[in-house]
């Protein structure tokens, strides 16, 4: 049953393949002269930027790693080791003392934040090196240029899993074997690497996803819509930065994403096996989580190791099959790995838990299928879209918002399904002396842990979007002859499906993870309050504190929303001033006789992006922390002034409200934001296939009114589903991570 | 200390009141034939289309009053009488059987339905009569115009809070006194009224929403964008159905939207007040929500009266100054009357709620503040939308979205502490045997009565709204002199803000009622479940079924949202083909030679809007009752299946989520669409003022791209503002009642 080996081994051989794939992409051929100028522009550009955003980041991190550590240090009671016996719990000697317990949680936390950072900057060093050959491969071959760009995506995908792993289990190795604490005390310690690894995604995704719709938004406005030039036209001076922008927002914001889902699901999946453990004596409730992550790894590098053999030349009208096709082989040797797992390692009440584990591999296909549905061009939804831009940009408008918020509903039932059958299938486990509560919400982690496992598959699917986007662009820019921009057309749809569906996936791990971390955080609040790990905490939300901080916590999505899309109008708008100066001062740039100042608006967006990164920023790790210090306070204020004790009132208690609502608040509204940008974006697309007819029979063409309309559809989407819902998935797992950090802090004295 | 005498008397002097007003505004000046023409137009599409509307209703109200009563006939124990000894509680006999509860329920909630039906159309006859006579005087005086509007307005006010306190206490006094049943049952079998209020309300808001914005969106689109003539341009053939939907939209929609309010408000307040009876004996406790209102609706009266007296002739600059003023005289006489109230009802512990009410008051009128300062043309996000129009409707619509989102934070901020402190006043009120709980719950409920003092205040100016909006269309159709627009103008501004500012103040108080209502529920089910009032039922977040529930509650926030939204898309789409059709047909509409066929487009929008409302006004009903018998059967199911007991698990825990999750999303939802929507339009009108000046420092004309742009994100948040959103407020109450009544069918056998 040992299967522990596996997490060390899978978590090198990962990153041995990562760079096998990296050399296979960066060997591979270069391309005309003319594209490696402009490769070498995006190249620049993106690095640049990238190395001021972390450079800020890096900052700030730092900050508030001291900030956590004394405060977990001044705060907290240390760590004692839990000793079980007889149904009762006692609390042993602390093993851990406040001081220590500081300093640990901080080393975790700029552990987690520097493996977050490696991974997003390696993996887009790999991509956009990547671009340039698939654009070159493009050239030649189809099935030639989807491998390239599937494996330059892959390399983000591994590094970004295994890094993950590593990370988590190495921490855990040193802070429970090295250090010689007991292991059921280390996974309380790991939880700073999450709050590390949430809090640079944070930033990151902020940051990126303003970058890349300021750039594009700015450039679709003032080329598309004022100049009447194409989209990647070269006489664009924004053109560079919005392919910049792709690779910073879709590439580095999301790959800091699902690193932090991943690890705070991995964290919050062995809290809740602490609860188990510290009554089976079993330690393989705890590693579990790691060790099922390990097949996740082998399945996903099979997948993109037998994808290409899907793929087919000339197959130009299903560029996704070879993809899917490779995520049916992720899935089903996914199936046989969590087989082998919990056989191996969950004792006699394994089969529960391989159910609860198939329950979130179902939902993990059925997200990506419901993605495609709502926002592919083949279906009803978009279509309405289309058609509603007859009659103007309005009616597109108030169309599209109607779908995305219809979309919410499937995304709501697919999450309530899998976690009430993942729940009803895990409490069916009879361990004995846990409750059937402890053991149902076991099974909804396996049922996250099941979904997550094909996330490195998924993420480079995810990589292969702006990958192929960038070498269309690069294609166009370059004057490529015709053949080739129909291979890079294809994978542009394929690009473009791939980014919407691993939204939708990464909108649904979070909803499922939710229920575990929020179970997390309560076990460290009964941890601090002195009440056993198994036994309920109601978190009464008819109560009054529990009941404002959902309020503020639903608030806390919104208002979140509301400064990352308006972030974008006005980085835009700083955009757009720059290319109409050009324009005006460079009439020489309109006739193609001289080249815009590519640099200088690369340079423009980067400083506007990275000053409205920081507003959100704040607001999402102040927020929550503000509501518990400030019921805390509140609570002891009045206690000692009026001299009365409220009934279940503490900063705790608010917290656990702002979590739990903003956490339901935010994956919906995310889900809104996604879908309906992915759908008013591929609505223009649709009008633009030239599948469309008006009422009279006849093309509707680009250029048309109609199209005008869907394209400021397209531009209003952009914001939400590139910026602000892809924020929100990092707000929420952020919220689970500072709460469950600072849990002490927000307890009564 | 006996003012229950006053409850009867105030109820039937403000129907005298409105019938006087009514008398005085039908008595007025009715202008010339040609206006007489246009208003006969208005007045006979807005009666027809309420005339089928309320004909579909009441079908669905009796067949809806026939299931409810036979469901809580075949699933409840009937009511028993309480009767408290020495902290404990005894459930005496029962006084009313089963049956006999289905049956009064059944016919409180017709009632209700019936009430609300009728305060409606009475409103709304008397304000399609008032807008050609406001017309009419502003020929001749601004005062005259702004005094005969509010009095217009104040017919429906007064009508639907008389008949609101009149039916809430008529069917109290008959189902305690007149059967012959102790007084702390009778407030359980009452809740039917609000329900039915609700189910009207629901019904009346969505269908009016749906028509009165497919009317104007049509109207707007087809005319000003298309065809480039004015609003209310007499060749549009539209315009009547656009006159018509601001009657039943605004002024039908809102009256019966804030009928249920104050009926859901009283009947739950009145369900704690058992609470503490059941404890002190006291009926005081009881009859207080009813008393209260009472002097609401006096202080209101003089609102009313002494309004005209702060008008000026010539102020056009300043129209909301006399409304604003007669506001202030409201609120100082409500706080005399909450002092009476408290002083002579509440015992030793008046002066905590005193002070809870005075919150409640405070509340109102930071409402008040918080919607100008968001929507008027005055401020900054206003201002910030109309300056991101310079570069397209893409940035109009997206930084009108973030201004939108952004308006969520300071609603959630002053619910928030509104609840924080009145809950903080209350609990401070030591009533012997109360647990401190229970007294701070009554004391949000003694806060949201003190804001919905003003409640009959608050509908004058509503439906001033519409009146004035109406009157300016009239004029400009009839082509009346240049004086009287400019009258009717600034009467249309501040109309426009009154619209606004309701409904911010209904969600306002929907935020304050919800933890009342909510604890109401709770009650009910302690009630069945045998627990004693006065005892705490936490209602556990963390449990399985009370966060899926909670996911479905802000799923049906969603989605009911969609429904209405994309409602008023097709019916738009319906009405732009029947005006171009008429345009296209017949060449002397547009020279001006021939008229068009308004009331085919009046007939085309009301056939529309009626099959549109029958999706949402399922969903709004069926997802909460399907949740808690689905949670309730799934749950029983499954302990026969699999013989395991579930922890904390039952139908009624789920509707609990879905109940509160919903009601925080609601209320946030709703005011992110009544607010973006409402300074989306103002955006426009201050484009339209001439106030704005471009980069080069040119008045930024109307016909100008701006101002192009601007008309689109007006567009936008039509649909969002004055249908979606209103609805919401609907949705929360009704989630609320139908909840409160259909509770025993949740509780797990």
């Amino acid at each position: 049953m040992d299967l522990v080996w596996l997490v060390p081994t899978t978590g090198v051989l990962a990153v041995l393949f990562a760079f096998w794939l990296a050399r296979n992409v960066l060997t591979s051929d270069a391309g005309t002269p003319e594209m490696q100028t402009i490769a070498d522009m995006i190249f620049e550009g993106s690095m640049a930027f990238l190395r001021r955003q972390y450079g800020t980041i890096a900052v700030l991190a730092v900050v508030v790693a001291g900030v956590v550590g004394v405060l977990v240090a001044s705060v907290s009671d240390g760590v004692r080791e839990i000793v079980f016996a007889n149904s009762t719990i006692d609390y042993g000697e602390r093993v851990v003392s406040p001081t220590e317990e500081g300093i640990l949680t901080a080393l975790a936390f700029l552990a987690g934040a520097a493996a977050s950072g490696l991974s997003g900057y390696i993996g887009m060093y790999i991509s956009v090196r990547s671009n340039l050959r698939v654009a070159s491969a493009a050239q030649r071959s189809l099935k030639a240029a989807i491998t390239l760009a599937m494996r330059g995506g892959a390399v983000s995908g591994f590094l970004v899993v295994a890094l993950s792993l590593l990370g988590v289990s190495g921490i855990f190795l040193v802070y429970s074997n090295v250090l010689g604490n007991p292991p059921s005390i280390a996974p309380f310690l790991v939880i700073g690497f999450g709050f590390g690894a949430s809090f640079v995604a944070l930033f990151a995704q902020i940051g990126g996803g303003i970058y890349t719709k300021a750039a594009d938004v700015g450039a679709d406005l003032v080329g598309k819509v004022e100049a009447g030039i194409p989209e990647d036209d070269p006489r664009n001076a924004a053109v560079v930065a919005d392919l910049v922008g792709d690779n910073v927002g879709d590439c580095a914001g999301r790959g800091a994403d699902l690193f932090e889902s991943m690890s705070a699901e991995n964290i919050g999946a062995m809290i809740l096996g602490v609860a188990i453990y510290t009554v089976t004596g079993r330690i393989e409730w705890i590693m579990f989580p790691l060790v099922l992550r390990s097949f996740g790894i082998l399945a996903a590098m099979v997948g993109v190791i037998v994808m290409p053999m899907f793929a087919r030349e000339e197959d130009f009208d299903h560029p996704m099959r070879p993809l899917d096709m490779g995520y049916y082989v992720v899935s089903a040797l996914s199936i046989v790995g969590l087989f082998v797992t919990t056989k191996a390692m969950l004792g006699d009440v394994w089969h529960w838990y391989f159910f609860c584990g198939l329950v979130g591999i179902a939902c993990g296909t059925a997200f990506v299928y419901i993605t495609q549905y709502y926002t592919s061009g083949a279906w009803r939804p978009v279509k309405e879209i289309a058609r509603a831009s007859a009659t103007g940009p309005a009616t597109n408008a108030i169309i599209g918002t109607a779908v995305g918020l219809e979309t919410t509903a499937a995304t709501a039932i697919a999450i309530g399904a899998a976690l009430l059958a993942s729940f009803a299938l895990g409490s069916q486990a009879e361990i004995p002396e846990i409750p059937a509560f402890t053991a149902g919400i076991f099974g909804t982690a396996v049922a996250t842990m099941g979904m997550l496992m094909s996330a490195a598959y998924i993420l480079a699917m995810d990589t292969f979007g702006p990958i192929t986007d960038n070498a269309g662009g690069i294609t166009e820019m370059s004057g490529a002859p015709e053949g080739a921009r129909r291979i890079t057309d294809a994978l542009d749809t394929a690009g473009n499906t791939t980014k919407a569906l691993t939204k939708g996936y990464a909108v649904g791990s979070a909803g499922l993870a939710a229920f575990l971390l929020f179970s997390a955080y309560l076990d460290k609040v009964k941890d601090r309050l002195g009440i056993p790990l198994v036994e309920e905490l109601p978190i009464d939300i008819s109560s009054i504190d529990v009941f404002v901080g959902g309020l503020l916590g639903m608030m806390l999505v919104l208002l979140f929303s509301s400064l990352t899309i308006r972030a974008v109008g006005s980085a835009a708008e700083k955009i757009i001033e720059e290319v109409r100066r050009q324009f005006r001062e460079n009439p020489g740039i309109m006739t193609g006789e001289t080249r815009p100042d590519y640099g200088r608006a690369v340079d423009i967006t980067a400083r506007a992006a990275l000053r409205e990164m920081v507003a959100p920023g704040i607001l999402a790790v102040g927020l929550p922390v503000a509501v518990g210090l400030g019921f805390r306070f509140l609570r002891d204020a009045s206690v000692e002034v009026a001299g009365v004790e409220y009934p279940e009132s503490a900063g705790w208690l608010a917290v656990a409200g702002t979590l739990i609502v903003g956490t339901i608040g935010g994956i919906l509204i995310a889900t809104f934001l996604n879908n309906s940008g992915g759908a008013w974006d591929n609505a223009k697309k649709y009008i633009e296939s030239g599948d469309m007819r008006d009422a009279a029979g006849n093309v509707v063409q680009k250029g048309s009114p109609t199209h005008a309309a869907a394209v400021v559809g397209d531009t209003i989407g952009d914001p939400f589903k590139d910026t602000a819902g892809p924020s929100l998935h990092v707000l929420i797992k952020l919220l689970a991570t500072v709460t469950l950090v600072l849990a002490p802090l927000f307890v009564n004295s």
